[in-house]
């Protein structure tokens, strides 16, 4: 038995595919809205906000991370219904890097695992699937999902929460401002505090040239979400996307809200007191992180994500060698981040997007223009589809 | 809601991805075990039976089908663990042979209810999503599920059952000849009576000729197939292979054994008596067509697909305008099968093969040479990678 | 690997238990649409049915069959959006009649391959889990759904098509009277034609006095489906209909429209030609039988299932004894019907009932009077509630 | 569209059922291996860790929580492939507590967005679908499994790491002493040290008194896990359990190994270095928490769970009333725990052991005795069923 599952969705279903070295990785999304434009400028900008090879806080490799779309879409450039699949070429792949960490299993990595599951017949170079690699079609697939919710006017952006302790400022999430959230996911490293910044990306250097790594927290909202989006129980919003955040490589954790700080609350401090604003149901706090009962209530939706120190570093460790059975010592040479958690956030970003845009349409939000209940219930109205046509 | 559902099976997962006129056509393959030898040229060789352009009785589109395996596999040719995504690229696409169609929706085809779903969204070039092209990439996966099943001794083979109503020979599903099942399905023509053959060919030449179309029946064996696999209700054989069946375009009707026929017979002649054949347990008839309560029985599984004539035909047919919104008349231009039967048989083997593969793989069949269940229950031990990783 | 697939849909889930002797069996759906009323006096009517041990052509067995709903329906005996869980006791289990057979495996039944997936652990009383006993929780489920639909203007209606070869009259599907269709399928003897109808009951009555059985085809329709439901490829109507329909036991084949006759047909004759009533798209005939590329087209949904004869039988048949490994002849002693076919017919129609009602909902057909795309982006009106509140 | 999930697993299926005040609440378990024996007493001591009405520390409510299975057992009271449904009886249902509730949502609670999903026909007595109440059924699911894993070795327990931010001895996670973790698991108040469980009873107790309520920590684990068991990325280990696990009420985060402190680790002290003991390979610590790119590594498994503050307080809350569309105070009267966190911890187990008994499955680790693979591939050995059949 050897199932694989790098897919997720129900309404809208995504399945990645490729490994670090293969010819091409990439994603099919079945199952998204039809008539829903796919601006290629934007979604390439949003790609790079993960691409390697920029920045001295990330690998060397370089990839320029274009992302082909080969099915799906109409000639307006807008999904028409059928299941969208992308490419993304792989082509700066340096696999004799790799052929020692096929003798000696990598600490931290999932070398060992891939092993015990598939007895060999793994794809060893560059992780294979368990690359952090796979991050770039998830990145795609979530950055179209992004797509889609901003033109209903739902924004998601990150930060960095925390690296190696260091703390950026906390961000209001009673009622955050959108640019201010924006402006902060946007940015080449994005924190809201430059200074906090700052001491984190000396923190990286100094690591890294020290042949260490180092982890940290992101922290995801979306803002402007509907009323009644998710399931109670096992479909609870927080479990859908709990899922997919233990798929991006390093996660240790997930918690919403106030999170495992609420382990240490009183329930009459952690209650979100309802109220009315202009006759509306409002929370005067959002402990809750925008979900009561596995459903959003209206308030923003707040995730943070820890990941593990790269595990890649230059430093000896200790570990097995397969070929002469017996203990050894390995030094990394692969190209890697001393942190994951910078090129992270924007990943964190495209997951909370794929999710919601999945339970979204779950919900009856993601209505085509024509709303379906409009048809008649026997024959169509020739005239209605004339009209479309004409668009 | 559009929800998309291209994809089918459990343990295995296929998922269909393209278009009649978008860049590529493909599927990825989630869950094949890991290890098994893809050979590109007998997959060529089961893609080129399907193949356009090929003779007088099917379609003047001429596409190399070129299966292209993206990722999924290793250094060896081997399946990893990873899914399996291949592509097939679409080249020669005559568009504006469908121009008229965007406006003019062909009786039979599903023109007008792709309309009905998204919205004029849809890509209607080709039929889209809908269309038969669909069938290559469905080809590729199935093809590569027959080689891991011949692999394991189960051999799979469909002919032409019947055409226009003419009748090929009986199979003998009792006790079939594997050679005898195989020769007939390769053939260029695929039936056990060549005089039968040659009668089937003249119908479609002239049905062709005077503008028309022809339907048929297609029946699939599946050989050596074990006991034990499927499942009770809905997880039944039957129901697995009826639903990718019906999701073969211009599939009318599935039936399993003695079928539609088994209306008229009394339980005393249906039911297949049990004996024993040097100690084993078998069957004297084989009306159940290999499959009770919907789990195999250790006979051949046998089902038959009827295919209605290919929907688009020269010969003038009544429709409707959709810019004028009146009525009209449409002679089809595209290039197009007179039947869709002949090159039927081997997508149904296709269809059957990757369905049997999962249901196989669910029933634990498909297991690596090194089971699972030989792992230490805590810890590997290091010297069974050792011999693994020297192969 | 003993995975159970008892359970199908995806919007709306089914997930069926018990065996024929069991404490009860029944059903959990999950997924109806809240604030739907289940009316119990017409369930039960609609159970009764099925209810065996009412006539000559049925088997003695009697049971109450009265559906016990534990959950999922609020105080005013609505669905409240909870899955909705229903039990039906079963009270009337002569398991001695089934001690031979615990030895002697029933030609034609799934107690030999029940033996082979769970090696002789499975429950053979009565049949287990593969007994026909499994259909009234699936009527039990398919009538909620029905009455679902009733209230959409949706008629699903079914009738004997054909009995051992004798036939009914045939129901003009293209403008089929609701009515008509209805009557039919409430009649004890559920065919239109009560002259053919006649000839179908001494046949039945001779085949059991001679300790036989016979099988027949079951004629299903569902009329004033809106246009636009369904999936193209696997997730096709035909698809979700055939996977459900198979799962009952005894069916040999489905067919949808013109189905096996298609084959015959040539492209001219078996196209629907399309065109205009007051300014509406409509068909001029029905071979499509209501789907077109796998979505509904306006058109009545016709489905067609045939059914083997029952196979317990009173004659002598020959099979194995598993305790002596030898030969051995078995004479059937459980109380079983001369045929399947006429309790069959309700149950078509659930199972009908129940994908539709799946399909329906995915298409966004089944909302709440509140829509949810009314919903404030941000926050609830309280007043809107309020108003609900008061209902 | 009103989508239900109360369901989880992929190789095993659970599916539960039920409100607080319904007739009964229940699961069926979909796919469990034929042959395992229940143990009704052994069930119904795991059930009465979490029984209310027991101590101070919990609600007054009082529940036998009797355990009736219904069907998927044979009459040897094994499991015998058939799902397993069970119901658990709702008696003690003061639901005269909760009619101020229907006008008032409780802060902290699904109250309100149960009415954004379900438009007011939402079940609210006692919290409906939502209340705590929903884990018996997950407890006796999970407490079948837990009895299956035992079998094979697997040792799952779980304690209080935390509450009120009053800390439990820290458990040796790289080689644990399974009766250690047992023992501790099982106590009445199950903490490893019944000073720092002193302090926490106390603390519970005055929060109580003064009307409010505390959060706490539950730490699990899984002992003896085998190699190789999960998948990569979104069917990681990590992902199944926090899917299930964010599905028990009131749960804020979820972390694996080193969790959230991974953030603040370097590299070089992070990764568990690989080492042989006995010629097998080891790892000499377990940041990992036994998962490694989402596959097992044959280390403990460690998870540890987040939970809220009991939302129900007795001290006055601000929210608003729907009826009057005010804001109000409200003062909760119906019967809860001053913390969930007691009772929660052997939920947690039950539903790690659900998940791993799907994992399991999946990996082939849950093979009944006679291996499928030993099947003949054409045909059962009548012999071999003999010996099964004389057991």
């Amino acid at each position: 038995m050897v199932l694989m599952s790098s897919s997720f969705g129900s309404s809208i279903r995504f399945q990645l595919f490729g490994q670090s070295h293969s010819r091409a990785i990439g994603a099919v999304i079945d199952g998204l809205p039809a008539g829903e434009f796919v601006d290629m400028t934007e979604l390439a900008s949003f790609m790079s906000r993960r691409a390697p090879g920029q920045t001295a806080y990330s690998t060397s490799r370089k990839e320029a991370d274009t992302v082909q779309i080969v099915s799906g879409i109409n000639r307006s450039g807008q999904t028409c219904g059928a299941p969208l699949a992308l490419l993304i070429e792989n082509s700066d792949t340096r696999s004799s890097d790799y052929i020692e960490i096929a003798q000696k299993p990598r600490p931290g990595h999932a070398d060992i695992t891939a092993w015990s599951k598939w007895l060999g017949e793994q794809d060893v170079f560059g992780g294979g699937h368990f690359s952090g690699r796979l991050t770039a079609p998830l990145m795609a697939a979530g950055g179209i999902c992004k797509q889609i919710l901003n033109r209903r006017g739902i924004v998601i952006g990150a930060h960095i929460y925390s690296l190696a302790g260091i703390e950026d400022t906390r961000i209001d999430t009673v009622t955050p401002d959108a640019g201010t959230v924006m402006a902060a996911s946007q940015k080449d490293f994005p924190v809201l505090d430059d200074i906090a910044g700052n001491l984190m990306k000396q923190t990286i250097i100094s690591a890294h040239e020290s042949g260490d790594s180092v982890g940290g927290i992101v922290e995801c909202l979306a803002l402007n979400m509907p009323w009644g989006v998710g399931s109670p129980m096992f479909g609870s919003l927080e479990s859908s996307l709990a899922q997919v955040l233990f798929g991006i490589p390093a996660v240790k954790g997930v918690e919403f809200g106030s999170g495992f700080e609420a382990s240490r609350m009183r329930g009459s401090v952690h209650n979100d007191p309802l109220y009315l604003r202009d006759n509306r149901v409002a929370f005067a706090s959002n402990n809750a992180g925008g979900i009561l009962g596995g459903i959003t209530n209206g308030m923003p939706v707040v995730v943070r994500v820890a990941f593990k120190p790269t595990p890649t570093i230059g430093l000896p460790q200790q570990t097995i060698d397969l070929t002469t059975q017996s203990e050894t010592v390995l030094s990394a040479k692969g190209r890697h981040d001393p942190t994951v958690v910078v090129r992270a956030v924007p990943v964190v970003e495209a997951a909370v997007a794929a999710v919601l845009a999945d339970a979204l349409k779950e919900a009856g939000f993601l209505q085509q223009q024509l709303q379906p209940e409009s048809h008649d219930q026997s024959i169509i109205d020739a005239g209605k589809i004339f009209e479309l046509f004409k668009k």
